[in-house]
Formats: structure tokens, sequence, C-alpha cells
């Protein structure tokens, strides 16, 4: 984890930016919908969840009495969030262990005025303790071609 | 596979619909963008991806010279769609064995007017054979809890 900045390269698919690990907390800065990677069995799954994330950790809420917490405990996870803009689109992912806190961390939570999605009962908190932060950034313009009616080939806009 | 219609439950987060088959089909149909999720040694990872799908199967294009074409092949994959609306969230996976497809498959995908991402030389193809496809429909109400300025929790809308 020591990249300082945002690298750009030409990959196979065209203009690709290596986002800086600041950029990746930039982007991802705030609570939203992410999703959460995880391998049950041999058998990858992916579910989408409400997150923050601070800089330093990621941090998801999972329903008391759902499967996720057991899943997750103490695993290798992989958290991805991206988006589709106008001139590109991004992607940030971020792996480590995730760990379940206890009822303290969501008090410590709420009083540190986590999320919107503030604490009550029934929900566990799990947090992603992140090994690596890594996102792109693809163009838009060279990311993909468009067959026209005669058949000619150009970039997908 | 023989789930034939929606099933209204109620989850530790609030309502919520499991779907049938149909409705996962038809809400993935056509093209866009989804999330792959593969494993790499114990590391899950996840990968945004155009792709296709068809109500039978799920496609999606790795550029040539990437790595991706290596990790999927012939593994388990789970390929993964979801939506924030106004009402409701929703999220259906596909999970199945990912085959990499010939240079053929590319010639037909174009003769049968395949996605806007018509082949080009240098893109594979990427099939997902399914052996399961769910997805499930969260309701807003009820969904979180939001704490006002005094203190008081109520739902998130």
């Amino acid at each position: 984890m020591n990249s300082t900045a945002d690298l750009p390269e030409w990959s196979a698919q065209g203009p690709v930016v290596e986002l800086s690990e600041e950029t990746c907390w930039s982007l991802i800065a705030g609570a939203g919908i992410g999703r959460l990677g995880v391998v049950i069995g041999e058998q990858p799954e992916i579910f989408p969840v409400n997150y923050f994330a601070d800089g330093e950790t990621v941090v998801f809420r999972s329903a008391e009495g759902t499967k996720l917490r057991g899943i997750v405990a103490d695993r290798l996870v992989v958290f991805e969030v991206d988006s589709v803009g106008e001139f590109h689109n991004w992607s940030v992912s971020v792996k480590g262990a995730a760990e379940v806190m206890g009822p303290a961390y969501a008090n410590r939570a709420a009083e540190d005025a986590l999320p919107p999605w503030h604490p009550v009962t029934e929900y566990n908190f799990v947090e992603i303790r992140p090994s690596s932060i890594t996102g792109r950034q693809f163009e838009h313009h060279l990311n993909a071609v468009r067959r026209s009616d005669d058949g000619t080939l150009s970039p997908e806009l």
C-alpha cells in the first residue's frame, strides 16, 4: 500500500488510469452501496451492502440473523465500489480480512456519528482491515466499439 | 433452477422478495455492466464487466492480453447485477462455470447481432453456463433506520 500518484496507462481496452490509494479512498469516501465478494466452499459470491469508508477501513453492516456474519468472519474478502460516469468509469477494490465487531463497536460508531444507517440492535458491524486498495479509471473513448448498420466500427461513447 | 414465482418474505432487514428465475432473467436482460466474482488463490476478486444476457447464458468480453481470460477459464464464477431504484433495490446473481469461447463463437455472436459491443479481434468472449440464478428485491421502507438530531429512530426512505 504505497502508491502515491495516479498513473496513466494504456490497456488493451483503451486508456486506463491506475489510481493512487489517496484517490481510491477519496472516491469511495462516505457511505453508499458497494459489493462484498466472499468465497463459500469453492464458490465465489457477491453481496451488495451498505458501507461506510473513512480512509482507513471499510465498515458494512449485516443484519442479525442473516448468513453474512458467519460467512465473512475472519475471512479474506474483497469490497468493490464502481461508478459509471459521463466521461469515464471507475472501480475501486479493497482487499483484506473481515472482522465482526462487537456491541462496543456499534456504540462507538454511534457516538462518532458514523453513517446515516445508525446502529440498531439488530445489526452487526463488520470491518475490513485493508491489506490493499487499488483502483482503475477507464476512459470512455476507445473503451468499446460499436458496429453501425452499414457494418463500420466506431468507438462507443 | 425451478423457481417459478416471486416469493414475498420478511428478512431481518425488512420486506424482501425472493425473485423467480423468470424475473431474474428479465431484470438482467440485454446488455449492461455487471460484476464478475472469481477466486484467485484464496482471495476473492470482483471485476466490473460489460455483459449480455439472453435468458439462458451470460456472456461477457475480456480484452486480449488481460489476465481475466486465464483467471476465469473453467472456473466457478458468480456474476452479479444490481440496481438502486426509487422504491426498492434488487440484486441478481448467476453462478456457474465460465468457458472461454473461441473465434467461431465471436463470429456467430456477430451474425446473431449480439450486443452493442460487437466483437473485434482483440476481444475474447467468456460464457457462463448457469447452474443457478437467484435474485432478491429489497423494499426501501424499513430497510434501514435513520437517527434524527433528537435521537429518535425512524425508517430511512
